[in-house]
């Protein structure tokens, strides 16, 4: 007899993870001396953990530290110090006892969603956006509520956005920078929107997990500082550069806390126990993570500064991230389609933007600018002779 | 304005929790040279992972691997190691395109409930059960139904249990052997389950997590060989002794391969890297961990002889995991005030059964033998002086 498969199951794939297949298989049969693909459709640093980070995940390994399950909300001593990292990075005063280490802000995102949110609930968010955001809301039986933005708002939801949904939504998700379009809220439009959410009874989910990179023009901001009943979403994965250790947080709001951990030791029991006492160490690791972020800096001018001659010449406000989002719909109205030929031309792998938002995105792509800096700076020579610019 | 708390946050605590508080806090106050209390409440092995596994991790980060995202189900090889595994040693064919690596065994879990169940399915267990399954199943919107078991079908449920249910439910979750009971289904047995299940169009889950830890009286099978529709969950975490490292797997019927390999993408991204070439070199440790379980063996052999003239003479057939199942009703009719009071006054700490059955389970208490050996062996003299036997 044949068995049901749940409608959890309707999640899309990323279409990003075609064109890494793509961009694979070009690779690999590309002849000894040829060009190599320039990979700009990854969301993740080329770099690893920093040395400090990994030293002391040796360390505990080789005095034999059992590694056994930590608490549901990590080691003490991690929550501790991201504690601290918000008094001395934004100088606002969070609990160690409201900080809870996730198994990446992936593991997050669940956890945040199952204890404020409840079946059939509508959660806003602008679009473009993170699509794991609507797919972790659908699969749990939630309704993502898309606010179409666009370069007016620098890609951010807004307030007026918000007093026209009616009824109101029972959450909102904002992302400062934001993927993919690496834009920013600026602290006093943050404000306003946790201020407005407070108000209105609408829990904000404020993921701040592109924090640490951002390139001057508009001041980073925590939720933090703005609401107590916000929830904040962070992780070591981007700024820190510790994809593969899943180690990420959240800043609970007091009423979230116990039934969050409750959530955190059916689904998790706890983060990985090395990947804890590495993230830990990697606080100590700035002037490595600062060199890594002077490295994307420099990728992001040589690309803000040689692509419009190429013919990417509509980019979104490149704040922070490391992203690029170019509106190409002067080039194509098929995105999926010219990412597979710029990949077959050029050598260039990049993001659809169909995988962000599924209409409007194929006029637009992401460029994500983490990988080896002298590729970043070939692309625009690349992407110039192949539009024939 | 006064935020909404979602249904998903009712997930009730594991009240084993406050056992292990409390055995802290009391270990902590004891003096100098006083007996310690010994731990028999927890549920993982008091070894780290094998050396052999540890050193594959620390190698792997002295060289820089920089350790980002693997794939969403996971390194190849590890991948292609399990599938030897199924071969080895159930003489079954799986495909290593059928195994996701997950984060532990309770990332496994929504995975597959999302993947094959909707909001409002049942899913039916035996009662008493692991606390997780009910919980993760309520937080999706699914309905838990408790097959009440006994020991007269080894805690286990039956094809006749199953039949008296009307409607019949989505699916099932069955374990062999089982926590807290530490009981089993022979062979044949769970291919009448699994055969029943197929015919009837009931998803079997069959968690294997403490498969490689039985003592010989029934023999370890596992779903796999038995049907192509059940989902078989299992994990790094006990009889391979890694549980803070957070790796466990799952086998997928093929129906159910891509749709979870999506959900796993938006919801995890992928396991933890380092953790999952740990996980790999564990295979090779077969000495070091095959030493772990004959401790095992010994302790729970010495408690067999030793609690009945304690007073613990109602034990679940311990066929497996480490785990006894102890009738307490003529002791008590109060688990958790019974555990409180064994814990003060005979320094040992253990589950209430109430964790794994809400009414019933008050007639009962787990003890674990996984602890350390010498503890183990002087646990049934503490109980016989504490109860005057």
């Amino acid at each position: 007899m044949a068995l049901k498969v749940g409608r959890g199951a309707a999640a899309p794939p990323f279409l990003v993870m075609d064109v890494i297949a793509a961009a694979n298989a070009r690779a690999a049969a590309l002849p000894p001396g040829a060009p190599g693909v320039i990979r700009m459709e990854v969301g993740q640093p080329g770099t690893g953990a920093p040395r400090g980070a990994a030293e002391a995940a040796i360390r505990a390994l080789q005095v034999g530290a059992p590694m056994g399950y930590t608490e549901a909300f990590g080691l003490a001593s991690l929550r501790a110090r991201i504690a601290g990292h918000y008094a001395a990075k934004y100088g606002v005063a969070v609990p160690a006892s409201r900080i809870a280490v996730t198994v990446g802000a992936s593991g997050a995102f669940p956890l945040a969603f199952l204890a404020a949110f409840d079946v059939g609930d509508r959660v806003a968010m602008a679009a473009p956006f993170y699509p794991p955001y609507a797919n972790i809301l659908t699969a749990l039986g939630m309704v993502p509520q898309l606010l179409p933005c666009d370069a007016s708002t620098r890609f951010q939801p807004t307030i007026a956005m918000l007093e026209k949904l009616d009824p109101l939504p029972a959450g909102l998700i904002v992302a400062s920078p934001c993927n993919p379009a690496g834009t920013m809220l600026a602290p006093e439009e943050l404000r306003g929107i946790a201020d407005w959410c407070g108000r209105n009874g609408v829990r904000l989910v404020s993921d701040e997990i592109y924090h640490g990179l951002s390139y001057g023009s508009v001041a980073e901001s925590t939720a933090a500082a703005f609401s107590d009943s916000a929830i904040v979403v962070n992780s070591f994965s981007k700024y820190f550069s510790m994809t593969g250790w899943r180690i990420g947080w959240l800043v609970l709001p007091e009423d979230l806390v116990r039934p969050v951990e409750c959530l955190a030791q059916n689904m998790f029991i706890s983060a990985p126990h090395v990947a804890q006492v590495a993230a830990e160490a990697a606080f100590d690791c700035t002037e490595e993570l600062e060199a890594n972020k002077a490295r994307y800096a420099r990728a992001r001018a040589a690309l803000l500064a040689g692509l419009p001659a190429a013919g990417f010449d509509r980019i979104a406000q490149a704040d922070g991230a490391f992203y690029l989002w170019c509106d190409i719909g002067h080039l194509t109205n098929d995105s999926l389609d010219f990412c597979a030929r710029m990949l077959e031309g050029a050598g260039i792998a990049a993001t659809p933007g169909v995988d962000f938002e599924r209409d409007r995105g194929a006029r637009f792509l992401r460029f994500s600018y983490c990988g080896p800096e002298a590729d970043m700076m070939a692309a625009p020579g690349r992407l110039r002779e192949w539009l024939g610019r």
